[in-house]
């Protein structure tokens, strides 16, 4: 598989929906500059290419394994991390204070995207390590900050996000895990599962954010507090000492071969030393700056492996000659001359860059949601992300599972034997929609907090937006596809305002609707995005797009406004059809 | 996993769109009745409960291998095959002359919908046995019927289908095996890859059913012939004489692990000894006859799958208590009683059984079509079954990649783990859309023979009965799910019309639009197979229909119809969109 990070989309999202331009402009970012950005993730793709995509296959066909001596990567993971953490990688958009380079997280997106891409498995590990680094920045004191940040932002330590229990898998208020005071400090003791490299042999030392109750707090998700617990070397212990805390197992799973994912036990004896981070019974509230932000990381993940899926896919059919020309008449073609595997090619190339301008829109809210110096700009910003995060996850992952099948599709019977390698791509993106929170949890997310809550403020600011921004005359050689988005927009109009009228009176109908709302949201937004790269006049490059690039956006962005915004008006039907909550919820069907 | 034959839907389908008296009247079916055929389809559904579902474990984890003295299937799958031979199944539908039960196709699908739930690799030997039988049947000689398809159909041998090379997959014409007259007989040599079952140790011959060409013939599929290759005792040879057949290596698959693919060596000495089967340069006709067969077949096997995979998740959502009620805020709760939860297993449900109203309804024409005494309606349901067969294929399976891909999503963090079992069946359906034809073949086949070969006749009667259908006054209790089909019975109606209209001036045209037109006729005619019945009078039955599967099939089929069927205008507006096809085509874009 010959994964090449799509420098050239990069670009064009930075110079038009993202500019970064507009970004340096802001404190803490004047130091930086487009071509300084350019040789960033020119430096990164070569990396991907060459260190992460070859380990790729070998992860896949050599699982991490549990070993008396504790959980172990795949040949060439632990030389691959080093490589990673001495150029830097880890620590690209982190805090210059504790050792960060202090990119904006838009770059930092693109690059999260490439290693995603080249290689789902160990990409995981700096995913996780970055939760922790935004959840102790944010939430941490400053002797923790000082503790773990500069450990966590070189890379030399990893960090884990720890909620899951037997019996507590989305419903976090059913966590069990206890913390018991001792001294400043506490004890912690009790097991979870699906813990993403809870333990492995890349990293000194491994941080595990951990989601436990203390005792006598309230029931459910208000008497959750969030504890550090590192595995060796609390302190004051020296370094190397070993808390109570270990792997007892790992997973053997659909794919992600390579990411040893543990059941963790917590104090085996006098329980596992830990701090508390932040408030009491705030645990929640803090874990999810770290979750929201694994989400956004979790949606480029499923962007990074359609891409793969993708040229995999483009690849095959550029090479395969089979059949004949249904207008020349040439015998054989390459199978990209059927009409059907193009409209498979172009299905794959829509979904993956929609939901990569859903992804890098998100990210660059980020970045002005702490950097502009105007309170109300950064407020905005941050609903904006807010609004984004769970359709960013709940699109960009869903698109994944499409994606990936079609690059199978794509390949035929070929596609279907493992040494082809998309067979790997189709199951390692299968988790995608699973964690951190469903799919069904990213719809309730936007439904419940996104939409009921504000009353539809933020979606209707964001429709106003969109609907002032296709009144210009950059749109006149895309009326076509614009009505069509207009149109949509329309509808989804008409469905925010159903959902706030309806809701009301029947508790179980923004249930029902919530996935196809967010989905047909992430739909109606990718093609706007995709609209607005098309036609804004990109600014800052150094160098133009290149001409090819620019065809193939503009034929890509047709073909999505003309064959998958068609979607959107399905989930509309479905979202507005009067019996659909009553039939589902009706106890005698299922 | 605990998967149990859905037979009420099955008696149901017998006795309203499908009636079994009314077969049982026609000439071959008169000694049959109700009783005795759900007395069969009891002791089917106890033989896949009780054998082969627990071995689709076995054989996921113990994949069929190759030894020194050939391809070996995991522990217990030749007891299994004995026990299936020895019950007389593989015999059930096939003529008498030869050993079979004379059963009509539609009960034979009953049961081997039973036989794929319950273990899709297992149940992939007897239905290319079954496809060999057929071939031999309608094209073979008298002397060849007499030799082979006694041991066929009892399943004391075995049948393949031996089509693809590595330069010919979807491409037949490129073909290279090479069959040389030799007296009587031909001699033949080649590689044929993706063999399914092409050599294993359940039986004591393999019958192959092989497309070669001669020397001298025409190039294309025109020059090719069908040939049987049976593995031992080619005559006047005594029944031990190995011929120049072997498999060489099996494939490393993504599923269906049980399942050997062979790359078969014809002719490694003086070549393989075979007979010419049917009509010289024909065999492409014949072969058809076989895969025409054998698409109804995996379009069952998607079916099959489907339920099983349902009914591992609604399993699971009724007994993984999480979160509380929407609305009496009980808590916990079963997950089934969160909407999202019931979103999916309805979405499954509805798409398993549109699948199965839609296959069942296929294999009834097939049975019209041989034993109907009027000619005009043996044709009519030739032409019928011809229609449904790529729809059945391509909706079924495309369906079984969705269903299982929910049965995952239902499962949350616990379907990714390999020992849930759900995997394995995401797994194993992925091959269903691209064996015996690609999803994108079968929407060719339906676009260019269906609809564009006839000028749409067969779809306009088809549009013609429905309508006639809908005005009766069965439908009065359904008004609204009626309005909604013909809504989009009429939007089908167009698109079926621009495309005879369109295709002429852009041949490229209807390749762009074939999956998009093959899919909306099967949500189309899922949704109305749905509402018929439900609304149609059993009849025949002995015994009525359980009220809760009526009302199961009730609320599935209203959900059906308000969140299913709005794909299918998903699939107008993209058919309709006037610049699809120059914007797919344009090759600055991919």
């Amino acid at each position: 598989m010959s994964y090449q990070p799509p420098l050239e989309d990069y670009r064009l999202l930075l110079s038009t929906i993202c500019p970064l331009d507009k970004l340096f402009a802001l404190p803490g970012f004047q130091e930086l500059d487009f071509p300084v950005v350019e040789a960033v993730l020119e430096e990164g793709s070569r990396f991907a290419r060459e260190v992460l995509v070859p380990l790729n296959p070998v992860g896949d066909r050599e699982p991490a394994r549990m070993t008396p001596e504790g959980v172990v990567l795949p040949s060439g993971f632990r030389e691959a991390y080093r490589a990673f953490v001495a150029g830097g990688w880890n620590a690209v958009s982190a805090d210059p204070r504790y050792g960060g380079q202090g990119f904006p997280e838009v770059v930092a997106a693109a690059l999260s995207e490439m290693w995603q891409g080249a290689n789902l498995s160990f990409a995981l590990c700096p995913l996780l390590t970055q939760g922790a680094i935004e959840t102790l920045l944010l939430c941490g004191s400053e002797e923790q900050k000082n503790r773990y940040l500069p450990h966590l932002v070189s890379g030399e330590w990893s960090g884990t996000m720890n909620l899951t229990e037997p019996q507590a898998g989305s419903d976090l208020g059913r966590i069990e895990s206890l913390a018991t005071p001792e001294g400043s400090a506490f004890r912690l003791g009790g097991q979870k599962i699906f813990i993403t490299y809870g333990e492995h042999d890349l990293t000194e030392n491994i941080v595990h954010m951990v989601l436990a109750r203390t005792p006598g707090a309230p029931p459910g998700t208000r008497g959750l507090t969030l504890f550090v617990v590192p595995r060796f070397g609390f302190p004051p212990d020296p370094p190397g000492t070993a808390n109570e805390v270990r792997a007892l197992s790992i997973e053997h799973k659909l794919g992600i071969h390579a990411s040893p994912t543990c059941v963790m036990q917590y104090g085996e004896g006098q329980g596992a030393r830990a701090e508390q981070i932040g408030e009491l019974n705030r645990g929640i509230e803090h874990m999810f700056i770290m979750m929201n932000r694994a989400r956004l990381a979790v949606g480029q993940q499923g962007v990074g492996i359609s891409e793969c899926a993708y040229q995999a896919a483009l690849d095959y059919a550029r090479t395969r000659p089979q059949g004949k020309d249904l207008k020349t008449g040439e015998d054989p073609v390459p199978i990209l001359a059927h009409p059907d595997v193009r409209r498979m090619l172009l299905t794959m190339a829509g979904l993956t860059e929609a939901a990569r301008a859903l992804s890098f829109w998100a990210f660059q809210a980020l970045d002005w949601s702490r950097h502009a110096p105007d309170p109300r700009v950064r407020m905005e910003n941050e609903q904006l992300m807010a609004f984004l995060t769970p359709i960013v996850k709940g699109f960009a992952t869903e698109s994944a599972q499409e994606v990936t099948s079609l690059a199978i599709q794509v390949h035929g019977g070929m596609g279907y034997i493992e040494e082809t390698g998309v067979a790997q791509l189709y199951r390692d993106a299968r988790i995608l929609t699973i964690y951190e929170g469903t799919s069904g949890i990213q719809a309730m997310d936007f439904m419940g907090r996104k939409v009921l809550k504000d009353r539809g403020q933020v979606f209707l600011a964001l429709e106003q937006r969109i609907r002032e921004s296709l009144a210009s005359e950059r749109f006149s050689a895309w009326q076509e596809p614009k009505q069509l988005l207009e149109a949509r927009l329309g509808r989804l109009h008409e469905c925010v305002e159903q959902v706030l009228r309806v809701s009301t009176a029947d508790p179980y109908y923004p249930g029902v609707v919530a996935y196809p709302l967010m989905m047909m949201t992430g739909t109606v937004l990718g093609a706007w995005l995709l609209l607005e790269t098309c036609t804004a006049r990109p600014s800052g490059l150094p160098t133009p797009i290149d001409g090819r690039w620019r065809k193939h956006k503009e034929g890509v962005t047709r073909f999505y406004l003309s064959s998958i915004l068609p979607r959107a008006e399905a989930f509309a039907m479905t979202i507005l059809a009067p019996d659909a909550s009553p039939t589902a919820m009706a106890s005698t069907v299922l």
